[in-house]
């Protein structure tokens, strides 16, 4: 169960409005790695978690901060747009270039739709959308998502924050840089953790018998590309992160297999095949001939 | 450039068609974390990358074996279509429960629209899209979106290993496994290069400077749940993985700031507002003068 | 803010798991009239809201209870994908229809990417948008979207009830058919409260000056098909719900406009235009004239 | 059958050309709530009807009207893009803001793909899609979605009718608008007629058992967040509009039940599950142990 | 204007219902190449004409018809669903395999959602969308999108034609591939018609002058791939079919141009970038200086 | 398999970065038919075709071309996007117009996403998709296809052409104008030549028997429009392009059927029916009796 307070984590108001900023910020509220994508992503892990305890209990605590983040970013968006521009445009860009940059930056739907709200869209207007989400049931997958997705969140945020000179905005980017911060160092810690405790190792997923793979080729960094550098890296020799190999470099990619013949698919769905004659496909004409006789 | 050979990496062939197998392959093909998303992400972070040398290498090298893998992929499932069912089925169904299966579970569009062909889309049949990608220019942040990318695309793989007989199919999904091996730990190792080199640290993004975020929340683990166990794990004290700061467990969040009061948009939004009256809200409705005044 | 208590709302275990039905119940958590979409369209409707008071707090109170709703459905359809088929299935179904049945029915999804866990999608697998949810400022029309949302959704679930003889299932169905029943009926209520305190009137939205809108076809019933009975109808004659006038019935819609000339673009877009001739269009070829001159 | 004359409903013809406008205005056309949704949306309801008659001809009646609606639409956009600029822009903007604002705001697909046309697009260029639309055959619930759909329209059309000076626009809109508030007076007429004769009933669906949902919740006000002013609403006491009830008020949700023990699917998804150990959860280690001994 | 008649252009009632079938129909109702697009096609591609006569009357003229078929279909699978299955399926399949495979194949929406009627989505249930459909303003280039959408769609009812022995829906698909029959002839038969009196030639968009373009390249077969058949094709010599020039064929592509430098944008965007040193890559060093010394 | 060579098939670096151009330019690297979209539409029709030799070469040959191309636009959108705007604006765009125009003009995403990079969208920024792309099975249908996407693909770059001065950008595309203009013409020779060899013919497909279509409307332009010229194209009479028949004009469609009675679902679907009574529908009434009877 989900209970609401009506207060804000912490302060989110802008000193004044900016309709464009307002179109920026909504990046972080409904975009790919907004505060919508992580709040739903750590709910969807819990809910589908298979372990009870603090890893269960972990994603919980979290999950919910995330819902009261997206709050506080719609909250602000709504600030933002208060003065959002409504009215016939021509004349009055002309004498304020301020107006003409507002007009062409702002998102429209702000002041169409939403009649200066926030929405659940990201900086382009792009609905929010569930396959952002990342919820596997491997908890060393996920939290290795959620990591990234906190990565990429706290990159966008650190964007913004330059994009910007208005202190409240600031202040509330701030705030959220820090938890983004903790965020990153949590899930990082937790990947450790669950490998400590053994109950999850690498390679993910671990428990599916290393004997079922083609192990000649697990370690093997094969060049596709004419760069020479890539065998400078800890990838190209030394031991693997999962501990059980050693990387070597293979400069140039082995022969490859002929491509399997075409197959002959039913000829009532009128693909294009072979025509019949001296050089005849016999497993084709055969098909052709079974299917359409008896039609 | 990219040049092509009509050679496959691994055989690709399966010991005989399966329809139903093929639409579950599309996940690995066209899905979130199928072969076209880690071909593209790492082909966009290449090109958009700001440094030349060893990193930008491992991406070319790397994806381009990705483009192989896609179309491993899509030979082997043109193959596993080839005997797809086009004929009307009641009859057929009643003296074959096998058929059922085949009807109910088979991608439909395999053979309406793709004439037993593969298509770019998961195994729900819904088309692999640009925003499944992550490039987003700091190569720390997007290697962990790798890791994951990798790891989320071997679990998959590991799944559908079980849900065949096929020898074929089995024998191309081992390869593939493999390959996953080989491509999280070399994630993983070059995350490590990253911050031994010094080319990038932890948080992400780490040239942001620390003073600018509100330092005192940096390191807390809220907890807006009311389980208690997530307080005996690694992210809730101790040091944290970025070498800058210690855990700490705060079992009930702070109070925090009242929400602030509505913003009152253009009235020629028509949205809700007060209504005047001995309660009224001045600011709304000097607004609403102004604006229906010059109207 | 919100907080989460792990307990749930109401019991929401199923008697034995069921994959076939957990893909049909994800319609209601992931659909686009599913709980997700309620508890996101209170949410933004409320951040947006411009109003503080009963109309806000109201839709505070009830999109935190759809959060809960939404964990309720994820933990259930976590439980029926308990015994999700994994294995190989050719000679599986051979001998058991009902396995042919699942393996047709179920979401392949819920097992490859979701290893048996709820996802963010509805029952054909397409992915929750943001666009499904409605929050335009004004009361009158969202609350009527949100009575929109209370219908369709208790419409599904009395369809899902049917669906199933899982006594869990059907036990947690009937909670949520009677908080559904709650809604709609608050919804309704709600909507005549904000007209009978005259915070916002028909038709919506209703500040915007009358005299500006076409006034003699604001009641017409323009009949533009032959079917003859819709003239028996309360939108046909007799007061319309707004109080403002009258329902007439025009039988054959009144002659037309016609279309105007097409407009001419820029010539550089590359556009079919008319040719030159005899019968020049003059216009047309001045502007292709006068770009390419002085290119 | 439909038939198309070359005439239109009425004049749609801009005094001047302005391409930012009509990308504004893309959102009445191809948006969630545009013409195309509400012409689809009236078609499909009426091609699914399940009975003959007035409501179904007023189905037909109107759908026809709005697919005229879409054309009207679709030629003025054509007709305000026919000086979208196609130049190089860096020289020009320099001396002239008005362009500048221009370039920013135009939807640049209207030049490069559609070379000055209008598109089934919304005002951020999102495609339409068929997900916007509601027909459910319940006709109590889709006439209510119908009501929803014509108030946002109606809202949205009076939103830009403020933000032009255009005549030639302003008379097509406050056409639009007129029509708009008749199709509103007729949804909301239609409701009342359908419980009028009793076709349908509150709640919707009426004729699902009431006695198969769980009562004693059924018009209860829970109140998830703290605000307390809810109370004061006609949906906190007093008689439900369904008819069948009376309103009651709960400040505080009562207490839940215990999230239940996590499920523990097949081992061979590879989700999380607790380690083995004096603490072992049995049903997990045999599910593990019976798929694996078998492999 | 568009006018509705109570009436189908040919009789579209099936024998018997047939969920699953009804499901494979959606394809040409709502899929990429359905009616739903042809009509949205031609409409928009007449709206958007740059020139009146019989080029926009063609387009009005059928894509008129095709709003007919969408009817068709419509009604064609709310009928194909007057049986689809409601109940509890576990204990019923088991005794009737038939039974089995509708479960399994049917789409679920149909039941759920709709309430046994058509939907605007195709035959995986994902929705139609706007971007299914191509109006450039450029007649030849859009009649060829028209001849393929024709192509397209008669090849998928010919495919569809061979899946059901219903003799009810038969008939409708006989008459549908018919007109498509029609339909492609008509759309090549204007593309001749187009070029024969000079209104667009080859290549699209003719009008741009080819000494802009890079001549030396414009007719080259450059071969990317190794296999060595594609010479042996009439792409590969001989004059070309713009009647501009000669093919050729290039078995070796020529060498290309090295990679241009990274570029280095601005430092607070916290992309990565090379370490400064001894190997400084001078223009990044100096870019991050200048952006944080002034901040 | 795929090769990569760091090179580029043609110089791909602008004079000086433009990130408003950046937007633009993203339409034929992410569009509907931008350079991902016949990379991989060709790649799969490869991938897909049952026949080997000259087609399926002529596809391998191709689409690692576009691939490549897909490369050249990608690094030249990173290179134009260097000097990206980054900081606040407010104060900036008061004296600098131009910057004004960039604000708005540039795709934001750009920025805050990809941190100067370009992304897998189109000009308006959303996502490439994989329902952009064709590949049927049959070679005549999407031969025809690829001929429009190479036609809708030139008639895009030849605008964007006019929209810059950019030497280095003009440069390339100039040579992507002449690769289309070859790609345009190969197709349309491939097209020749399948009907020259045999391999296809018209309509598609031609393996479908035309005496199981309605012949008697198959050559027959019915107008449902009112406009009369369209009676005057090579549609209206001669020789239809199939060589099967001659077109004939019906100014008016003929009477069609009446529409078939609604379906009557399951009254456990809730849908609206007739009420009973003394005109009574007895097959409605039977059905409800016979399905709540027994629940």
């Amino acid at each position: 169960m989900f209970f609401h307070r009506q207060e804000l984590q912490h302060k989110a108001s802008p000193d004044k409005p900016d309709p464009v900023y307002a179109r920026k910020l909504q990046e972080v509220l409904g975009g790919q790695y907004g505060e919508i994508t992580v709040a739903m992503q750590y709910g969807f892990q819990a809910w589908n978690s298979h372990l009870p305890g603090k890893y269960r209990d972990l994603l919980f605590g979290i999950g919910s901060e995330e819902f009261g983040h997206v709050e506080m970013l719609a909250v602000m968006i709504a600030q933002l747009l208060e003065d959002a521009p409504v009215e016939a445009t021509d004349a009055a860009v002309k004498s304020d270039p301020t107006l003409a940059a507002v007009i062409g930056g702002m998102d429209v739907q702000h002041a169409i739709v939403a009649g200066a709200g926030a929405r659940p869209v990201d900086s382009n207007g792009n609905p929010w959308q569930g396959s952002y989400i990342t919820a596997s049931g491997n908890l060393l997958a996920d939290f290795t998502a959620n990591a990234n997705a906190e990565m990429q969140g706290r990159l966008q945020v650190a964007r913004l924050y330059n994009m910007t000179d208005d202190r409240g905005v600031k202040d509330l980017l701030s705030f959220l840089l820090a938890r983004d911060t903790m965020h990153q160092n949590q899930w990082l810690a937790a990947i450790t953790e669950l490998q400590t405790e053994g109950v999850e190792n690498l390679p993910v997923p671990s428990r599916f018998p290393l004997d079922k793979e083609e192990r000649d080729v697990a370690y093997q960094y094969i060049n596709f590309s004419d760069g020479e550098m890539a065998q400078e890296g800890m990838w190209a020799e030394g031991p693997t992160p999962d501990g059980h190999g050693e990387f070597t470099y293979v400069a140039d990619p082995p022969a490859g297999v002929p491509m399997p013949p075409p197959p002959v698919p039913d000829p009532r769905l009128y693909g294009t095949v072979p025509l019949p004659g001296p050089g005849l496909i016999s497993r084709a004409a055969d098909k052709v001939k079974d299917a359409l006789s008896g039609d």
